[in-house]
């Protein structure tokens, strides 16, 4: 596998452009023995004449059999090992709803839980208190001041809300407050350092001025606190790739995760893959690297919707043809997971990719862009953190390897 | 991934024999759209035969969009990790014209550059001064004598030259001269390690009297010095695989690899494949390994010369039934990576390989032996690092790993 330092080594100016469109959960299963997945389903005759004359094969996210989360997998697709760089789940979940995590920051989810009499945890997740009633509990704890540091809290949904702690000098290294089982109390958060022995201070301050807040709430009347974690300080695009890349993406997660890896996250009006693609013919001469991301595949996955993410796969294959006018040299399409509406959740399953570079690739047998048709496909099955390298060479970007 | 740990544990003698016929640069792509690559577009009925009774498959020489030089990528084909096992760009540049580099040695690339009044670099590459023009000025530097230490300095190409230290308690650890960019001075050579301090000393000194003797050139009046480097020690085959190994090459770069991983480097009169396999009879009693090296495949890629390549493999098809008659007992063809005459340069597509063992071989649904039969071959993709120990298993000379 390739890694980020011999990408540092190899990478080159230049002036070819490359797009990388992720259908968020892409892959798919089929309903029915012997039926069609999602992709192969969908009227797609963009996407098959891109797969006839280029080459296709599967992307397999974190290893094979694991189910990657959103984060980790783009992370992958972006060249990341998402084992190795670890983005944690404060700051994942702060990204989800747009709440910046910068470099002085330590983000943690918070679970709002039920306390009996006795102070140990009845329910985990306050009965799955609802969205409407967690708000007005979210606004109190957002009033609570500790003296040194500026906290920031916002609702997620039902139970699940983000705290955020900004201040000099604090660390990401304290220990999640859930004990994971009820019976017992909530856990006072520890530093595993000496370093983070005063945002622990910090935060156990915080959870007792909001367990008073919290006084009396029928359901929410606890908390517990995850997943500490701070900017996880990522190599950028900019100097690893020597690619200056634009992120145009529509849900607040992906923009943050695209922005840890340098890139500029773009405005535009619209929210469809047209308005994407209409984007970025404005921004085309400003960037080298441009990557979309289409969400609503992995939604209607989740929701075991297999007709409405066959219809959003057809609505981005209709838009493309804006796409293909701006001549890129390198268009890649794939998805960063698999969400198979029959499973209704993300998948272990390789995600099907499609590389049209019509000065470099080797066109293969494939004649569709479909997981059936990716399985004897010329990229074969490759790690997802592999395929920025192979953009990369298909762009022409990267010197040799050694004389 | 299979080690050299690992294969020096299992290996085991034997009296069967393997042949690793490198046709280099083999690798291809279509010049016309859907139209077939240099390997598909030979007559090649040997080959093809061969492909329909074996197995075939694709080797990636470094990693997934990577191009390798020569130098790595007979290294991985040889089962030494490309990235672990580094040899210098000196050692390679001496390799390349038949210059001997020992254990006591430290060879280093020369460019001739430009310096302008000041002493600072006008053009790095003086101009790209013709052959003629610097042999006589390569001659002058080898006149250079300094006390302690033997110097050999030959001329390469345009405005490179090769310099070899030899003597007592050199190190290679010293860093180039090259500052990379005009408007500076070239650099002194710096000394990575106490140790290397006195070769970083003689360097200079070296440097210095080279300064002098090329005062006064319109062009070539100054030089710098990259990529220091010495006898890697790499392990020998005998040790690791248990093979006498011989090589039977004509470029020096392929002798000089093949000599540091400790095969025999023959010598035999003629060029051509049909030489080559002639030459192989004689020695066949003697070797249990046969590395055979056919370079103009790689020569016409780079000139983009589609047909010319195509011609090549076609004389080394025609030639196989000579080196068939030797009935070795494991035949395999590949490249060292690709060249597509379509890019004119190494590529980073994976190599298409033949693997023909009629004792062992698992024969797959190939017909011919081509970029495309090998995408969904029977030994499938694999790093080149593997083909050794793929090699040693169907000669059936590696033990059972465990009980």
């Amino acid at each position: 596998m390739a890694t980020l330092e011999l990408m540092r080594k190899l990478t080159t100016s230049g002036t070819t452009k490359i797009v990388l469109l992720v259908l968020d959960g892409l892959g798919g299963l089929p309903i029915t023995p012997g039926g069609p997945t999602e992709l192969e389903a969908a009227q797609r005759p963009n996407m098959n004449r891109l797969a006839a004359e280029g080459c296709v094969g599967l992307s397999v996210p974190v290893s094979l059999g694991v189910s990657p989360g959103s984060g980790p997998a783009h992370l992958a697709l972006f060249g990341y090992d998402p084992i190795k760089f670890d983005i944690g789940r404060g700051v994942l979940e702060a990204f989800g709803i747009g709440v910046r995590v910068g470099p002085n920051d330590v983000a943690a989810r918070g679970n709002f839980c039920t306390l009996g009499p006795d102070g140990n945890i009845a329910d985990r997740r306050a009965g799955r208190i609802k969205s409407e009633a967690a708000a007005p509990l979210v606004a109190r704890l957002a009033e609570i001041k500790i003296p040194g540091v500026d906290i920031e809290v916002q609702p997620v949904k039902e139970y699940r809300f983000v705290v955020v702690f900004r201040g000099e000098g604090l660390s990401a290294e304290v220990d999640e407050t859930d004990p994971q089982k009820t019976g017992v109390p909530p856990m006072p958060a520890l530093a595993r350092t000496p370093a983070a022995q005063r945002t622990a201070d910090i935060a156990n301050e915080w959870i007792a001025e909001a367990h008073k807040a919290l006084a009396g709430q029928p359901q929410a009347n606890g908390l517990t606190l995850r997943g500490f974690s701070g900017d996880p300080n990522l190599p950028k695009y900019r100097d690893v790739y020597r690619l200056r890349a634009a992120c145009t993406a529509v849900y607040p997660m992906y923009k943050g995760v695209s922005q840890l890896v340098g890139m500029d996250v773009q405005h535009f009006s619209g929210d469809s893959p047209a308005n994407e693609f209409a984007h970025l013919k404005t921004i085309w001469n400003d960037y080298d690297f441009f990557f979309v991301h289409v969400k609503p595949t992995d939604s209607r996955g989740e929701d075991g919707d297999f007709d409405g993410k066959v219809k959003v796969i057809e609505t981005v294959d209709a838009a493309l043809p804006a796409l293909l006018e701006l001549k890129p040299d390198v268009l890649i399409i794939t998805g960063d997971h698999s969400t198979p509406a029959k499973l209704r959740a993300h998948s272990w399953h390789p995600v099907p990719l499609l590389l049209w570079a019509p000065a470099t690739h080797m066109r293969d047998a494939a004649q569709e862009f479909g997981e059936r048709a990716c399985i004897t496909g010329g990229l074969g099955r490759f790690p997802a953190t592999d395929l920025m390298p192979l953009a990369l060479g298909h762009a022409l970007r990267l010197e040799r390897y050694g004389a």
